[in-house]
């Protein structure tokens, strides 16, 4: 696991099994400033609890920072996920202007980042991020597997 | 220009004009519940305003909608925009599970459903609305160049 956001990583994995407990699909992520390491927004998955679906980590990180930096750029800022961003947060992310985005698992179903659209390679995307891969030695696939599984007994009952 | 979005377009239109005079990217939204013709929410384009570069009119009409019903799904409901959505829109829309889409100005540069990531073509995508075009004789397009010329302009001097 790279170094520089290891700690990070561990503050977007504890924000996911918050998310797991609250019955959420369980992603983090964080939103740091690259020159100090500052943490400038964190949240999780808050679909259920907010009635929205469209309520997903990232939106809600990009929102938070964009709020608290009084910016509608985050440029010199990166997110870590514990998660591949789908197509909806890929191009937020890229709205924002964020120079990193670092995540765990792949998510072939839903993923818009190296699935799907690969939104980043897109002609209609005007910043595309730097990507770094880090390994959580599959602690986030088996946290979302879990609750996923937990879903299909619920409703098999 | 068919006739059951008619007057639906026109309130699209008249935020975009709303967007264009609060010097924002002048786009408007207006999501309604097909069996009834019940307006739902409407908004237009706040990224200035807001600060916030992910508050596009489609965005915020959605989740004025979900809250104003209390669901997460808003199956049943068409949006009427002024232009095309974006990547992040799109895939907004197919998460909120609205049935129609429909829009008038196609977007090249940074569109999302006919142009650039095709997002309802894709594999990562569970939900694809229907999408119906209008034809607003060119207004909408007319409005967006006037917009950015201005903005030039403003660059220029």
């Amino acid at each position: 696991m790279d170094q520089k956001y290891h700690l990070f990583y561990e503050l977007a994995y504890n924000l996911a099994q918050v998310a797991y407990d609250k019955d959420e699909v369980p992603v983090g992520a964080v939103i740091i400033k690259d020159s100090t390491f500052e943490v400038i927004s964190s949240s999780y998955n808050q679909m259920r609890q907010n009635r929205s679906s469209i309520d997903h980590a990232e939106m809600l990180a990009i929102k938070i920072a964009m709020t608290r930096l009084d910016n509608e750029r985050l440029n010199g800022c990166s997110m870590i996920i514990t998660l591949e961003p789908c197509p909806m947060c890929a191009q937020a992310i890229s709205f924002a202007r964020l120079s990193n985005i670092i995540f765990s698992t792949e998510d072939k179903k839903s993923g818009g980042v190296l699935n799907g659209p690969v939104i980043y390679n897109s002609s209609s995307c005007h910043h595309k991020p730097s990507i770094i891969r880090i390994n959580d030695e599959g602690r986030s696939k088996k946290l979302l597997k879990k609750f996923f599984q937990n879903k299909r007994k619920n409703k098999g009952n």
